[in-house]
């Protein structure tokens, strides 16, 4: 099954027909996509108002490997392994202009406004593509575009190496975003509710707390001699989160919010104002932001098998965005789309 | 009557009893004191968790004249013309230490936390009255604490000169706002919804709209070019100030709270995730803000009587409070504190 009903209407996940690549595309024969926070949200019906067509395949976490290259398309082959970054931008407004193609102004993000790659073959604009480095596997590939989420917000925070930060949510998104931080020299520790996302923390060396038991507050607070988080991350998607977030943060600090949030959050902006806080939000990436993630996942800052928790084939896609949507002991599904496993 | 019933506690304005100055500290004949949007917040009871002791004086924009100097007070004589900058602070804590008192640890805002202006003699500490410059007269030197927080705000929204702004609300706050920005060469735009207070600002000069009758929200993407507002200064204190904001603003584009809300005000984070727009709170000032606002003063970008609408004697401040909390065609009142016309 690789349709899936949304609570509204039936249109997860329909595949398109195949077809030939236009000019400046790239046919891909998509190997592993993993399943985004997002997707979760798509699935339970709440981001309809953003998707492009019904029925459409979603899905934007994609590796594969070149079947076919349309007209004009250059740098590229059949035979390459490429990542996909998933976003249709014009290259003509102001935003694109200053290299802010993730809030162009006509913006399409694939797998959301525009059709996505839980689908065998996926064609997309080569301008879009990245080679992946040959000591990265197809499965490690797949978690470029998580990884460049979490680079772009840590860009954004311009967080310094003697600085304190809270990662609020030890999710794919939390955790890598804690891997980065890490990796930085950063002060960084984690707040996870589900035992099973704090294991991975853990085992990854990060200190990681958790909020039901836990006195947040206190331990930020002891830590930093009473100093307060300088950043904190904001990567659980939980109004708990934001409620709690300026008591973290110190004077003159930030709340970094990388979440996609499936319905209305609130902050109450008193709460920042009394410590000067500025709320700095952050959406998907820069093509600098896709190449660091590379970069970083080429030197082996992050185990893939620390984040990957199950491989499950296309024809289980239903059933995969049903358990992960649990988030019971899953951090990371990512969806085989080869159609030989996807019997 | 200097006593108002706050809807909680009889305790605004009760005038403690006059004495001499500590060391440290000057002992001020106060001239006139403006009343802020916080006085109301405070007259209506929304902030009495914040006030120092009951009964106190309130009241934090002064001016006035120096009566006697306390053992080690240096700079200063009895005689001087001075402002206050009305936070009491530690100067110890790692905010005070890196110049942003603003946000001490241990701040208490005089007038708030303490005891403030709205009495005939005042003992503040001397490390944080400024001296008037001789073109000012008091009346002018009275609107130097709320232009400072004008300041500071537009330091900390890094605008640039090519950029476009828009300020909401024409109050006191709003309106210096916009004129600062002017007098700094950025295209600016008020929203206000009370007439009298617009024409204030029409009459300096500023484009000014009225949300009740204007879209301002198509003003703006016209006068830009379909770009927004590069930056939203926020001064009116209201949640649908918070709601539109937003939907002016350009993608990367910044909000700058400058009110001072009495009640939980909520922003919805998707709004700004969207368009991955900033959030910056400011609060009060610092040192060099207060000095630019004297400095501003000196040169003339303001013309104090557009914005001074009425001075009452310190014996009708409960009518005061009463009259500037309908917003009717009231910009800002000044009480003036001298023993002589308080009869």
């Amino acid at each position: 099954m690789t349709e899936f009903y949304n609570g509204n209407k039936t249109f997860i996940n329909v595949i398109p027909k195949s077809h030939n690549p236009k000019a400046n595309e790239v046919k891909i024969k998509v190997h592993y996509c993993g399943i985004c926070g997002t997707d979760f949200h798509i699935a339970k019906g709440e981001l309809d108002n953003r998707i492009g067509s019904f029925p459409q395949a979603i899905g934007h976490e994609a590796s594969g490997i070149i079947e076919e290259c349309g007209e004009n398309v250059t740098g590229y082959k059949p035979g390459d392994r490429v990542i996909v970054r998933p976003l249709s931008y014009c290259g003509e407004c102001p935003e694109c202009k200053s290299g802010n193609e993730n809030v162009c102004r006509n913006v399409k993000y694939l797998g959301i406004e525009k059709e996505g790659a839980f689908q065998p073959y996926w064609n997309v604009e080569a301008n879009i593509i990245h080679k992946v480095p040959d000591v990265l596997s197809l499965k490690e590939a797949a978690l470029v575009e998580p990884l460049a989420v979490c680079c772009h917000a840590i860009k954004r925070s311009e967080i310094k190496k003697t600085q304190s930060v809270v990662v609020i949510g030890g999710g794919p998104i939390g955790f890598m975003t804690a891997l980065v931080l890490k990796s930085k020299g950063v002060d960084v520790s984690v707040s996870e509710i589900n035992t099973e996302r704090s294991k991975n923390c853990i085992n990854a060396g990060i200190c990681t707390l958790n909020p039901t038991s836990d006195d947040i507050e206190k331990y930020i607070c002891d830590k930093t001699g009473g100093h307060g988080a300088d950043v904190v991350f904001e990567a659980s998607g939980s109004q708990g989160a934001l409620d709690i977030a300026p008591d973290l943060i110190c004077p003159n600090g930030k709340l970094i919010t990388i979440a996609t949030y499936g319905k209305p959050m609130n902050v109450d902006i008193r709460k920042f104002h009394y410590k000067q806080i500025s709320i700095v939000t952050t959406r998907a990436y820069q093509k600098d932001d896709f190449e660091e993630a590379i970069s970083l996942l080429e030197n082996k800052i992050l185990d893939a098998n620390l984040l990957i928790s199950k491989i499950m084939p296309l024809n289980e896609l239903t059933k995969a965005l049903e358990l992960g949507a649990d988030k019971t002991d899953i951090v990371k599904i990512l969806i085989d789309c080869r159609e030989e496993t996807a019997i």
